[in-house]
């Protein structure tokens, strides 16, 4: 790294841990951050510092609220015959956007990933079991990237969940809308052929 | 945006006023910094409070340093008959960073911007002449971008130092290093053809 002073370093090597930044992208937020009014930087570190504490996770679906009521979980204007499986929180607020989705949600918190050691431990099951026994879902759709841990994943549950007699299902993969099969990967064009949908007979 | 929790909207509009930072990029930092531990959001948010404080501008030269002795201005080691004007600090540690150039530095803090309001009296310039009639520097080099703002301000430094009797100069602008004719913009090229260095009579 460049011969930056100490602070310096350090303020780039913190901006480094963000997804998807190098030191080359750090470093252009490092000197722009230099830049601001410190009463703006003071309101950022504020906002850092308190953001866990002001946004909790739901201790129900796992999701994130704002700390009054979880809106994810308020069985008198949610189906809760239906419940969707995620990996993360974001998930749910992805699918809510759709408004096609009305039911309860259920953050399960990654996948299984054996070459980083994360078994079925690391999946916040047993909560999940609970509602399945008490909340009287009859449909649970898995709503899990299709990757390989995806799939190992999504295995694993139609497992675990055969002994609770409900319907399951899995989100479809196929042609995203208004894309077209010239550009479309093998992979996505063979789900979207098993994925078929019948149109006749109706 | 999605119906995130308040603080969340907050924190993705705190996150977005990163340079080349959108909505998608600052909701994937907000959702990756509320699984980070707090103890790690603690020392993030306690770096961005102090790294103003921590990373001083030296008051001559106008680059960071680490609030001890500025290194770009201690004229022991650096050759003080030359001076090199660049618009940010960040440059300042990308020329260091060649090694080419033993001189001082002055930072002028941006270029002249009609558009943006932004005149002569936007730059640093009234430490630069006193900077020019104490040191003795005999050659000035303007390392500032090839754009319509850079060459403007080139040309007003021209202009402002000719009373200097110093030998002034500008970094050459052509083909980078390793590249090839064939993937080249125009301008470039004819910077390249304008700037040709003579090898005969050697």
């Amino acid at each position: 790294m460049h011969n930056y002073p100490q602070a310096l370093k350090q303020l780039i090597e913190a901006l480094k841990t963000l997804p998807g930044i190098g030191s080359k992208s750090a470093e252009r937020f490092a000197f722009h951050i230099l830049e601001k009014p410190q009463a703006e930087l003071q309101q950022l570190a504020n906002i850092l510092a308190t953001c866990k504490e002001k946004i909790p996770t739901c201790d129900t679906c796992g999701s994130y609220f704002d700390g009054n009521e979880c809106p994810f979980c308020n069985l008198s204007n949610r189906d809760p015959s239906l419940l969707c499986i995620v990996t993360h929180p974001k998930d749910v607020f992805a699918i809510e956007q759709t408004h096609v989705f009305k039911g309860l949600y259920h953050v399960i918190g990654g996948v299984l990933s054996p070459l980083e050691g994360k078994g079925p431990d690391h999946l916040k099951l047993p909560r999940l079991t609970h509602r399945l026994n008490t909340l009287g879902i009859k449909e649970v759709v898995i709503a899990i990237d299709s990757t390989v841990e995806g799939d190992a994943t999504s295995l694993y549950l139609q497992q675990e969940l055969a002994p609770f007699n409900l319907k399951l299902s899995r989100v479809a993969f196929g042609l995203p809308l208004g894309s077209s099969f010239e550009y479309v990967d093998q992979g996505t064009l063979a789900s979207s052929i098993y994925g078929r949908k019948t149109m006749l007979p109706q």
